[in-house]
């Protein structure tokens, strides 16, 4: 999960002095990836996100998903900046060696690994309390990388994909187990397990895209960050918000749109201008995206409904600690 | 800690085919760091080390200490491919939040960063059981790194610094708390909790020394790692193994000096042609550095009393899960 709310709070407040003072971070803390300056060409994008049972997954999924998820996240972290992803180092910490897991946690890290083309170049292997922690590396070529601090007013707010089914298939997992997920629930559940990094669509947009941002916390909370980073508001339509077959067919809620987590879609903002270009870039990435709201001066994130009535949107996405602040 | 042992082992059997595949991974899982060629000058040098609370360090152990050596332990694997610190990544997961921890873990976090101008450029805090996650970035300039796999029989076995003063701290805490902690267990125990990574040494040794690795699961294990990845043997001379006043003085043993581990010294080979080098590198740098052995073409470690006697030495330093293979 990137930092942000209240951890974004606690990392600056206590690590500030450490983010800013060497040259080459272009873009440091508080983004998806961090972006450093290499002296050659382009620049090497770096991110970390950890994994801890019963805080991020539940402890009950299956090794494959959280082999696939715990890559999945860091490389939807460098989908964000517009990286190509390189190099990951892997921290494991198991509370106990078991064969049969491991082959399978390794299965999944794996195959997605192979897919994008990413090698495992170091990590570390611990005992204690099961958790995942995986640091990736890529680069962005020829281009500053995107950022979330460049949507201006009159941009279009955009999100690949589809919303809500993460937050529903883990909805369903809870619910029923594993053993009756087939057809609609077993979509959204892979959804869960096994979200799609959008790296192609992230590098399609280096240069078009005002601002983007990955969808790990809940598009209110996560899309909230980007006016705040940019200094802007929006309106977005409540039934623009790209629904799967599977989510209407299981009755996704409209929470669900806005707050679940772990899509890990991608948001960003479109200056007018760019909006034919990203027809033929969404036709070439292969990948749906959806005008969603505009980007406005006034500073908050709104929501309008069918109606037309517009309401104050809150952010309410997953942050850890926030509610012991 | 490095993957070795029963961890090099699991790493290597469950993600071997991911480690190898790529372009530009010139040394991936298995050595101190990875070195990654990025098409320009240099090589990109990245770590990763996890330290799991009552696994890798003492539950009551002040924050600043911990803070300090979760990057120093990082820094100490950058150090043993002779690499220049640039960038960091810090992964943290607490039970709470605590501002008062927080405060001192991250003084003496930046108290170290600091003094090697080393940018925090990314991480992320999650809720769970205390573990410390640092993945570290660096460069190694105009040369190929120190690896591991260079000794050639002939070469001498050098290590910079003292051995075990952090095993004999460590049992000295253990044993005492904090109270009475001055005079000689105060230094072994700061050798423990704030442990020096010998980064300028391993800068000066590039070009110079055969092979490198960092002590942190101690010399043996460490040493027979580098005849196993160099494909030969050595004979340590016991008496040679350098002691403080302080290991002296609290009757530390020949045990902790062999397998005590998170000392972070370095331990190289250096072919005879370049002790002449040495002297003035060790001048240079203001760091100690003994002869205490020779690499021979018969494989094993092996132990040679002020007798004379000659024995094995084996590897029994810090490996998790070895005891439940």
């Amino acid at each position: 999960m990137p930092i942000g709310g209240g951890e974004a709070a606690l990392i600056r407040r206590y690590f500030h002095t450490l983010t800013v003072q060497r040259h080459g971070v272009e873009l440091g803390v508080g983004d998806d990836s961090a972006l450093l300056d290499v002296d050659g060409e382009g620049r090497l994008a770096a991110c970390c996100d950890t994994l801890v049972a019963d805080v991020h997954f539940p402890a009950d999924i299956p090794p494959e998903a959280l082999g696939h998820r715990v890559l999945a996240v860091n490389l939807s972290d460098l989908a964000a900046v517009g990286a190509t992803p390189s190099w990951v180092l892997l921290s494991l910490t198991l509370p106990e060696k078991d064969p049969a897991w491991l082959e399978r946690f390794s299965d999944g890290f794996k195959t997605l690994a192979d897919r994008f083309g990413v090698a495992l170049v170091g990590g570390d292997t611990t005992h204690g309390p099961l958790s995942v922690s995986v640091t990736a590396l890529g680069w962005v070529q020829g281009a500053t990388g995107l950022r979330r601090s460049g949507a201006r007013p009159g941009d279009g707010v955009w999100v690949t994909g589809t919303l809500g089914d993460a937050a529903l298939g883990l909805a369903l997992w809870q619910g029923r187990g594993s053993g009756v997920l087939s057809g609609d629930p077993a979509y959204l559940a892979g959804r869960l397990f096994r979200p799609e990094p959008r790296v192609a669509a992230g590098q399609a947009l280096l240069g078009t895209a005002s601002a983007a941002i990955d969808l790990s916390d809940g598009l209110a909370t996560d899309l909230s960050r980007v006016l705040e980073e940019s200094g802007v508001g929006a309106t977005i339509q409540l039934e623009a918000l790209p629904r799967s077959p599977a989510f209407i067919a299981e009755g996704g809620s409209e929470a669900q749109l806005l707050h679940g987590g772990d899509d890990y879609e991608l948001c960003f903002t479109l200056p007018p201008l760019e909006e034919a270009a990203l027809a033929h870039l969404r036709e070439r990435v292969g990948v749906p995206m959806t005008r969603i709201g505009t980007i406005e001066a006034t500073p908050g994130l709104r929501g309008e409904a069918g109606d037309g009535t517009v309401s104050a949107l809150n952010p309410a996405g997953y942050d850890h600690f926030a509610g012991e602040a």
